[in-house]
C-alpha cells in the first residue's frame, strides 16, 4: 500500500529530505527501513527491520530519535499485525500484545502518549483480525493518518511562530526542533520571508550540525552552524533576533525543559533582549515542573566526537542530557491552538487533547 | 646545558607534564622540540625543529599555543644565535635580525610584550657576540629565567586565587588556562584544600577536554569533563561554587576578552549567584576595551570534530575565537599584585611593568 493512497495530500509536501515520511522510516512488505539518524549526513544509510523485535531494537539502539522512535513502533505494529494474521485468534493476539509490550519498553522514558497510540494500534489489529479484515492494512493506514496528523499540527504552529517574526530575520535554534524548525524555515520561504538560520551543533551528538543544518540546507534557507560556546557572543552582535526551539517537555506552570543547552541560551536571550519562542504543544501530564526528572545518560558519550576519544584516561565525563529554561525567560509559548504567555498554560492545557 | 644549570631551583617543580619546561618546547644542542598540542593526550609527540625558521613554522602551524609560542621564539633566537656564533659580525647581526623578525611575525596577533621579549634576546646575542662570550647560552639562560619568572608569577597570581577559595571547592573553567590553573590546583592541593574541577571541553579544538582536563589528572584533582552547552544547567544545580578564567587579554577598563564562551559561563554565573574570577595582569596596551578587534579565524574548523565532518557540505561555519565579558560580570580580578575590582584597574596597571 503506496502512502499517496492512504493520504492523497500528504503534510510532508516540501519538507527537505530528513523530514519525508519515507526517510524517517518505511514500510514495504513486511520489512522496515529507518534512517539511521546517528550518522546522517556523512552517511545515508537506512537500517533494516525484518519483524517488530528488530524495530524495538533499532528504537532501542538510538538509529532515530526525535519523532522517529514514534512512527518506527507503529510500524512495528503494523509488522506484528502482519505476522498475526495468519495465525488462529489467540495466538495473534499473544503476537499484538507481546509487539505492544516489546515495542512501548523499547526506551525506559518513552511517553505515554507514545503507549497509548501503540496500545491503540494493538486494538485496531484485534477488531480488523475479528472482522474479517487486514489487520496489516488497517494499522498501516492509520499509523500514516497519526503521522500526517502530527505534521499538520506542526505545521499550525509553525504558522502561529513565522506570524511573530519580522520580515527578514535570523533564527538562532538548538538542537533539532525536527518537523517545528522544518515548517517554521518552509512557512517562512512561502511567505517570501528573507530568513536564515543559526544553529549551535549540539554536542555530543551534533544534531544541530548534522540534521538541523541539513535541513536548512535542504530548504535552500542559508544555515551557519557554530560550536556550543558561541550563542551569547552571537547574540551580543545582534546576529540573530529570536531564538526557537521545540521542547521534550513544557511544563504547565511554563517551564521549558529542552536539550541541555536550551536553558544557556535563553538566558543569553533574555540579557540581550531577544525573545524567546518555544514551540509545541504543554504536557498536561506535567502540571508542574517538579514532576520532571533529569535523564542523565552515559558519560562516556561526552569523552568522545564523532568516535574519537577527547580526554585521557581517568577523566570522569557527565552528561545530563536536557535542562530547564525557567517560565521568565520564556518569550512565548507557541501551540496548535495558537500563542500563550508561559504564565497561563494550565487554564488552556489542563484537559486532555487528541493531539497530546 | 641543562636547565637545573641556570635555574637550581625551577618554579616547574610539582605540575603536571603538560606544564612543564621540558613538555612545552626543549632545547637540545641546536634543536627544538614542541609538545604537539594539537594531538595531545591522544598522542604524546614533540615536533622537532632544527633552526629558527622551522620553530616559526612550528609557531605559525599551531603547534603550541598559549605560553608555548613563547617559549618556542625565544628558542628560535636561541637556534639563531647558535647559527651566527661562527660567523662574522655582520652576517650574524643580518641572522639575528631575520630571525627576531621571522618568529615575531609568525603569527598575526603576536603580543607586543612578546616582540620586545624577541628583541631584547637578539641585543643580548649581539652584545654577547662583540663581548667574546657564547650567544647561544647567554640566550638560553635568559629565555629560562623570563620562563621560569613567569612560572614564578603565575604562581603569585594562583595564591591569590586560591585565597578567595572556600575549603571544599569545585571550580569550572573554560579552555586551558594554563599555568594559571595548574598553580591554582597544585596550591590548593598544597594547602590541603578538597578541591575538584568541571571543564567544558572548549569545542572546536577540545583544549578543555583535552589540555585542562590531563592537567587536573596529573595533579591527581577530580576532573570532570562537560559539553559546552552544561554549564548554566551546572550552576543551576550547585555543582561549582566558582568559575575561574585566564584571559587573552584584561583591558584597563575592566573587560575580559577570553575565549570564545567565557562570556555565556560568566553570564550564568552572575545568574546563579556564583562569582567568576578572571587570572592575570590586565594589559596597560588595552585602555579601553574598544580597542580590540576580536579574531574571526577559519570557519571550516567548526565544521569538523576530531577530523572528521559533522555537517553537510554547502553549511557555513563561523568561528569568533574570543568573546567579550563585561565588567559587571566579573567578581574579581586576581594579579601578580593581588586582587581587584575590574572597574579599579586604570589607577593599578596604567604604568609598565617588567612582568608585562
Amino acid at each position: 500500500m503506496k502512502i499517496e493512497t492512504i493520504l492523497p495530500n500528504r503534510a510532508d509536501k516540501g519538507l527537505p529530505f530528513l523530514l519525508q515520511y519515507e526517510n524517517v522510516a518505511r514500510y514495504d512488505d513486511g520489512t522496515i527501513y529507518v534512517l539511521d539518524r546517528r550518522v546522517y549526513p556523512h552517511k545515508v544509510e537506512f537500517v533494516r527491520c525484518e519483524n517488530y523485535h528488530q524495530a524495538a531494537q533499532a528504537i532501542r539502539d538510538m538509529v532515530t530519535q526525535s519523532g522517529g522512535p514514534r512512527l518506527v513502533a507503529s510500524l512495528g505494529m503494523v509488522s506484528a499485525a502482519r505476522e498475526a494474521k495468519a495465525k488462529p485468534l489467540e495466538e495473534a493476539r499473544a503476537i499484538l500484545n507481546q509487539a505492544a509490550f516489546e515495542l512501548s519498553h523499547a526506551r525506559p522514558t518513552t511517553s505515554q502518549d507514545l503507549a497509548r497510540q501503540i496500545d491503540h494500534l494493538r486494538r485496531l489489529a484485534e477488531e480488523a483480525l475479528i472482522h474479517g479484515q487486514d489487520p496489516e492494512e488497517v494499522t498501516l493506514a492509520h499509523t500514516y493518518r497519526v503521522l500526517d496528523e502530527r505534521y499538520r499540527n506542526a505545521r499550525k504552529i509553525a504558522t502561529f511562530a513565522v506570524d511573530l517574526l519580522p520580515e527578514r530575520v535570523t533564527i538562532l535554534t538548538q538542537c533539532f526542533a525536527e518537523t517545528l524548525i522544518g515548517f517554521t524555515l518552509l512557512v517562512a520561504k512561502e511567505q517570501g520571508r528573507d530568513v536564515s538560520l543559526i544553529c549551535p551543533e549540539t554536542r555530543p551528538y551534533l544534531q544541530g550540525a548534522r540534521l538541523t543544518a541539513s535541513v536548512a540546507r535542504g530548504l535552500g534557507v542559508p544555515v551557519t552552524v557554530i560550536t556550543d560556546n558561541m550563542p551569547a557572543f552571537i547574540l551580543s552582535r545582534k546576529m540573530a533576533q529570536v531564538f526557537i526551539s521545540a521542547a521534550d517537555v513544557i511544563t504547565l506552570d511554563g517551564h521549558v525543559v529542552n536539550k541541555i543547552g536550551t536553558f544557556q541560551i535563553a538566558l543569553a536571550a533574555h540579557y540581550h533582549g531577544v525573545p524567546y519562542y518555544v514551540l509545541g504543544n504543554p504536557s498536561r501530564s506535567h502540571a508542574q515542573i517538579s514532576s520532571v526528572t533529569i535523564e542523565e545518560r552515559n558519560p562516556q558519550e561526552v569523552l568522545q566526537a564523532m568516535g574519537v576519544p577527547t580526554t585521557m584516561e581517568g577523566v570522569q565525563g557527565y552528561y545530563p542530557a536536557f535542562d530547564i529554561t525557567p517560565p521568565h525567560l520564556v518569550g512565548a509559548v507557541i501551540t496548535s491552538k495558537g500563542v500563550f504567555s508561559p504564565y497561563d498554560l494550565a487554564r488552556n492545557f489542563s484537559v486532555e487533547s487528541p493531539l497530546d
